[in-house]
């Protein structure tokens, strides 16, 4: 269990949402004694959203979501954890095909609606036989209850299991977002991926949702960093049961009647990273990192990662040491804009630098204190433009080297 | 000292170059007892050319060097290490323009001869006068062959001096190139910098050797990392004495008569940039990474560096764990072409994937025995074009933590 992870791990209470149900199985892949099976299907056919990793080798379940996806509907979602079927060339490619002809056959529908998603280690054959024995009973026993039992399912390397919920009140109707999520470093040792799935019961037209959830994404879970390392199977798949009507007049994503429904999806998406990164590989502190004034929106993300991303930055940060030295560096090297004599470095609410030089009489003292607690707060003014930037990460401790440079066995 | 240095700290024999003389001196700028200031003189006018960091905040002495190279001639090099004079502002400039006006009269030339370099603690004031103080007596002493004392005197966290020496004979004569550098970890707890000084006897046109510096700077330094941080002070400084001549025909710098000249510059500068690897923080394995047939060589550079830069990759090295997965996710998070089904990895001289596909009947154990030893090596094959890179790193270890992670005292 992370350090900073205590009391995040009480996992929140997600109501149903009419339509949906989920259910999980111990396939055996290749955890013993623990779920690392999950099957969400819909009693009719949901709006599908996603957005997936940029990495150049994408997994084979990865590819298959992506050539499916325009068609915009699902029926099903399978996920198994142990396994990430990355690297497995055309066998691969056959085992996705062989769990979404299974699925489509057990769930009656299109295998143009039949989602997957693997997670584990890479390079490995997944053994889909495994899978595809557990499906029947799977289908059988889903109910809408189900939500942690999935969350858990989905773990790899994860100390707990990861879920949020949001509520909103439109036109007098409730309208519910549930989410579920996996993720501790980027990649955990030769495991892989930051997975989610969000559920609605909103009624939104694909495009809209599609738009909203990239949004969402580049805020929540492109906005958090563990190791800056990115794998081969980060998936976010959103799915939309229609039964909520949000409103007439919703043509655009500015339409006013989406406006809850945004700032709802937004947190939730937000909430979910934020887990992510409190269960960071040997994580001790949970670190926010705002940039403002830069010369735009990405200058300030790319100056705020540039921070979240320092090896020298993350060991000071596990040191409590307010080494506000590192962070000019860091904002030095982001290749970005800068006037030294705007530049303004708060590490808390203590301000530290101003103008180009260290505040007069600065006193590090109450800066090393404040250091010691688990949540830190980085902020830098820029002091040249409009973009501003926020992003999360935690800190680099010799339990990360610990996990990471133990030989896998 | 880093485990792999051992073998390494023995300063090589760097004969003398005429016209060049170097002393060092203890001003206790922050060290006790040991010396930290270092002057080399020229006793005419040299050539020089120069490299610096690319950071958005520069430091003082960085920010004079620029602002005189383009007058392309240096009488002088005062080097001072223990505080960095970055980050400081007015009071910053004034005790360089102060250093370089005293240099200036003692030597006897104009202040646009004199360089300077500071390396250090970021963001405290260098007390200028302590520097003022030796260069009289500094100045007396100078000798053609303190490049030992030159080399510890410039010295951070660095666990030894790092120097290097080539010899060619051109037309019949002999040309020296003598180096000296210090780094360890592009910056050090709360430290600086990597700086080179490099010194020859040759007649090269300053437009030339500026170029030819630059191009073995990329082949070298810049194909360096230990954190992937950048200090605000990265300088490298090459003065070229003109005692002996090069030839008749040089122009350009394909010219014949300068491939030797190249060659041994190029050299010279990897030897230096390697040692810096090798002393780096924490380090207990020196890695080396080459990308052939990707897209171009700002592609395979690309590559190679999201490899060396990884925490995953690195701290699998220190594991002496053949984790080729988090190789090629590296390889993929890149941004760069790739086609999957021609993509190699080989570690050492074994080859793991190929086609696509783990190779058939890859046996781990043999790899597993070669990540032992404390030379790595990772090669990756894209099989897409003609654009090759090598660069170099360390590992990531406990040591890397505890040098960084503990609280400046």
């Amino acid at each position: 269990m992370s350090k900073i992870a205590e009391g995040s791990n009480r996992f929140p209470r997600l109501l149903p949402i009419s339509g949906v149900r989920l259910g999980a199985a111990t396939a055996g892949i290749k955890y013993a004694a623990r779920k690392d099976l999950m099957l969400a299907v819909f009693d009719r056919p949901v709006v599908v959203a996603g957005v997936f990793t940029r990495s150049a080798t994408p997994s084979a379940a990865v590819k298959w979501d992506q050539s499916i996806i325009s068609h915009g509907k699902g029926r099903a979602l399978v996920v198994n954890s142990g396994n990430a079927n990355a690297w497995t060339g055309k066998a691969g490619a056959e085992a996705v095909q062989q769990t979404v002809r299974t699925t489509a056959k057990i769930v009656g529908c299109p295998m143009s609606q039949v989602f997957v998603s693997s997670t584990g280690v890479i390079g490995e054959l997944l053994d889909h036989q495994k899978i595809m024995r557990k499906l029947p009973s799977l289908h059988k026993r889903a109910s809408p209850k189900r939500w942690s039992e999935a969350a858990r399912a989905i773990m790899t390397t994860d100390t707990f299991p990861k879920g949020a919920s949001r509520s909103i009140e439109v036109n007098g109707q409730i309208i519910r977002i549930n989410g579920i999520a996996k993720g501790s470093g980027m990649i955990a040792p030769n495991m892989g991926t930051m997975l989610a799935y969000i559920f609605t019961d909103a009624d939104i037209p694909r495009n809209l949702f599609q738009r909203m959830l990239v949004a969402a994404n580049k805020k929540s879970f492109n906005s958090i960093t563990v190791d800056g390392d990115t794998s081969t199977s980060d998936t976010v798949l959103a799915f939309a049961t229609g039964a909520v009507p949000l409103g007439a007049g919703i043509h655009s994503i500015q339409s006013p009647d989406l406006v809850e429904f945004r700032k709802a999806l937004d947190s939730l998406l937000v909430d979910l990273a934020q887990q992510i990164v409190r269960d960071g590989e040997g994580a001790s502190k949970f670190i926010t990192i705002s940039v403002k004034g830069a010369e735009n929106t990405g200058a300030a993300r790319q100056i705020a990662f540039s921070i979240a991303n320092s090896p020298l930055v993350k060991t000071a940060m596990a040191g409590s040491d307010p080494n506000w030295g590192r962070i000019l560096m860091a904002v030095g090297k982001a290749g970005q804009s800068i006037d030294p004599d705007k530049l303004e470095i708060c590490i808390g609410e203590f301000p530290i630098t101003r103008n180009g030089d260290l505040l007069p009489g600065y006193d590090e003292r109450p800066v090393a204190r404040y250091m010691r607690q688990p949540n830190i707060e980085i902020s830098v003014k820029m002091g040249i433009g409009n973009g501003n930037a926020t992003v999360w990460t935690c800190d680099l401790t010799h339990d990360y080297v610990t996990i990471n440079g133990d030989y896998r066995s």
